[in-house]
């Protein structure tokens, strides 16, 4: 169960609420986020069940019977869907986001070649990483905050947010300072540290889906995210690992359908990652747009021929222009259907 | 290397190559289609290098170098996309083909009620398993030829073609008598003595893409079918085993490019028991449609609460009519456009 | 539940049950084995157990209630291990079974060394293709009948058993002339028809587990042969398609403790087909056999780099000779300490 | 290429050795262990072999071609088996290390009751987790430091070394200060960071293999450790994710000939995760003894019916002991034989 404090409620109301709790041999998670604070009741079910008749306490907007694991996450939790406003772009409210750029971040110059392309294309969102997570100690680790700044500045004068990913505990306020969205990669969802850390940040936080994980453990880590205070989660598919060989990843477009289900938060798609094939990014994002995705991330970089990493995945420019195309219409059409 | 024979070529001509191929110590094996005769030419590499040299042979109207195992399903043996034409019903044609129906033939009635449905919602297609295969041998395993006259009866009144399971190479010539195109199963992909069967029985063949199959191993099934005399293949994507339990399996659509990109061949894909969710045809529906599929199959039933097998993932009559509207509007979009 | 006729039973007897079955409107699924006559019920629980009260009629033996879709092949219907007697060869009864020669017949002479190799090194039974699965339809499809009758010889000669595959339908009758043991093959383990025709054969038949076969649907396969009839049925764990590719497949080593806990039929293990590659086969064998495996089936072949199929992963002679060694000591010591 | 320094080397022979390479235009990673130093050298490869063509320079040992990314892992670096000295108890070194112990660290009392019977058995060390990384937030989430002073106490008294779970960056110093071995989890096999950190603890570390990481990923991840400065890596089987559910994960004792094949390090297994069954630990853990598994990592808890976590998978002391006495048997037996 999870106990919903009232906007106004004081430090008073809180504790006599934590109070009950305990006199029902019950334990609590305290979720403070910016907007409100949550009690999360952990236990016994039928010493829930009697809080729940006993309460109709100062200070309580409402209790929620929640019956998963993730709570602040879940449909039950919230019924309409979350729209998150990154500074006047909003995600989830209808119109597909578009974030796109590089792998890596290679130079200046790349950067800003590539976030022209991007931002005349008609994207909202720059990517790059500046801290690279590499299967080998010994491949390019990123331009770490030389990276950073880089992004940032490309970002502004292109008219661009910054979307780009944090390893590192140590370096979430970091990369904080100049991102406006903090991704967390694949290999890193169930880091549950980080976690908690970039839940504490104040910006909103993108999820990619691990490479093996089910929809459930998805949840849980974004219920990590949200119990740690942010509010603002969007979640990424970016494929799963599968038998197949002849795609980078398998791009599993169900779990678009499977998210909005279960939960009230975004999800945008990477077909970039997923597929690892320049030729499938334009109809794997149509087909993601289609199943109700909110957004694609694309890889985009001026020369895939010389890029420091995911050459063969990354379009130029000029085939970004028209993938922005196809998307737009047939996201008017989709909108306009209904 | 394949070689291609002219269409007015004689029986001495082709007695005459294959006399040359024998010489070069090189075997052959021979596909005797309804329109062509071709001649995979198997053996050393060298030897086949040197008949390519003395082959300007009478009656020859081509040879070509494949790289792949599979040759006549492959691109590089048919540049332009093949239609399919099923009595006049086109798949591969441009406007996507709706296939759809009960998962198994349970009546009379029942079939009578879902043709209807079926028909007045657009579909082309009545679909219907009269022989079921079951995991258990204790499950309903069908109506067998009985149901196959009820599929061909409600089909032929309510305007419908009829699509159906082959299970057994003894039973395809009576499948063949009643069905306009023999499907092949996805737990049957590589039952090659089944593929040989029905790639004689001179009716278009659909091929499910099996549980686990690679890209390149359906692709080497489908090889089995043509090889065998059958020019009309269509691929079905179906959804993969993965570890994810939320769906059913998980739905590939990148598996409509890539075989667009490898084959000549059209490509239909099965929502329903991809994802074994009624909520989910819907959206994968549009989503195969705008990845650029031909078509979709749909598992309709008029009263899904009692149906004999999979009743979770079949449409009522009432929603298969408003997920066609989609596919329509999907379609006229996405067809206007280009 | 399950009705199983006593040895004396009369065909009066048997048309009581029936009639009583009928009357409590339950169905029924006739097994009709070399050694008993088992009346498998279907239908809804309540009129099952109403039928299990009335139920001491003549010539019944037992009935059991049986909680999966599977029932004869379950460790519930048979508590005892279940030894397979192949003409004095016994398998599942303590000491492991060896299975071992080529991938495919190529030639009597190339049969005849292996076979004397395999003999010598102590394996009891002669493996090799006569009828081979490819994935191309241009690969070497086997030498058939005649690699039919070279199995047979080289393994009379030798004091050998033959293990073989069969494909088809069709050959069924022929395979079972030549063969002592009839394998069904991976991609054949959902073939049904099959599955219900050497059920009827007269042999013992080794399954092998599908590609992406769960334990569940792998005991359900075996239950259609068992049900058509055929007691004697041997598993074969060959490895599963995962994400790995180091290894061919997967080896699931325990699928043999799954199976020996919810059936009471042997399993043998394929080292060779599961890793691909030869280095593995000695240390996977005397794993499996360390499991609780009832044998292996190993490739040997007397030249394993000019053998037409699977050479990486063939033993030679002098290998083999090593694993025998390995593989009889880690037995006589396992069942030496219990 | 890798250039190992001698022993005696001088910091100008490093400073020279590194002129060379920039001279060269390529690029080197310095790892300085304990025991050596180790320049690897990156770049264009005609480079690098003209700098192996000069390179006999003051205070080199030897330079290592290296065909793999991973280089310090490698069989090709180092030919003989490493044999990682923890105190005087040996893994690598012939006989099987055991650790065992409880999933969670509970409380005191459980911890020396599990002790003690991890010690009668003959284990060498005691397992059991002060953080655990659970799925959702509201599990919970372990003792922390006070869990790591128990585990201390407990596994003094009883005469046992302590392996245990570091999951955060900023208290591996911490977990270091208790712990005789640190682990990491299979969800942090790629947490980059973390692997940089434990690295440079001076400690040995055990990797566990991630839920879906290839022989190759996990090969690389031990290469962040040891590039870091650590020799003593220790690999740890823990079952990969597959489609099968009758088992938790599915146990590939292939790779335990993979990892003695590509690399010189240990490798242990633990059958309790990789199953989930407490029936299937015995017959597991002597498979991957017969396989060429170093030891086994085993879940044992005074009273699996009341445990934390893990219960199901988790061995009384009293089967324990059997456990123990089936693999001594089982290694004896090896090594005598040899």
């Amino acid at each position: 169960m999870i106990i919903v404090m009232a906007p106004g409620s004081t430090e008073a109301d809180l504790e006599n609420v934590k109070k009950k709790i305990k006199e029902e041999g019950l334990d609590y998670h305290l979720s403070t986020g910016s907007s409100r604070t949550i009690v999360g009741v952990i236990g016994d079910k039928k010493a829930v069940s009697r809080l729940e008749m006993h309460c109709c306490l100062s200070g309580v907007e409402k209790t929620v019977r929640i019956t998963e694991k993730y709570k602040l996450v879940s449909r039950e939790f919230k019924g309409e869907n979350s729209v998150i406003d990154v500074d006047g772009v909003k995600i989830g409210g209808g119109a597909p986001v578009v974030m796109a750029g590089p792998c890596a971040v290679e130079s200046m110059e790349q950067l800003l070649e590539a976030a022209k392309a991007v931002s005349e294309g008609g994207a909202q969102f720059l990517r790059g990483g500046a801290f690279k997570p590499r299967t080998s100690p010994y491949d390019f680790q990123g331009m770490a905050e030389d990276g950073l700044k880089m992004l940032k500045e490309a970002a502004d004068i292109n008219g661009l947010k910054v979307v780009t990913e944090v390893l590192d505990q140590r370096t979430v306020d970091t990369v904080a300072e100049f991102a406006d969205v903090l991704q967390i990669g694949a290999r890193n969802m169930q880091n549950f540290q980080l976690l908690k850390e970039v839940g504490r940040a104040g910006k909103p936080v993108m999820l990619k889906r691990g490479l093996c994980a089910t929809i459930k453990e998805w949840l849980n880590a974004a219920e990590y995210i949200m119990s740690a205070g942010c509010d603002d989660v969007i979640f990424c598919e970016r494929g799963i690992r599968t038998y197949e060989t002849y795609t980078r990843n398998t791009l599993d477009l169900s779990a678009v359908v499977a998210i909005k289900e279960l939960s009230h938060l975004p999800i945008i798609v990477d077909p970039s990652h997923a597929t690892g094939r320049r030729s499938m990014v334009r109809p794997m994002s149509m087909a993601a747009i289609a199943a109700g995705a909110d957004g694609v991330i694309i890889e985009v970089h001026p020369h895939p021929e010389i890029a420091l990493c995911d050459g063969d995945q990354s379009l130029r420019p000029e085939d970004f222009k028209f993938v922005m195309e196809d998307i737009n219409r047939m996201s008017e059409i989709l909108r306009g259907g209904r």
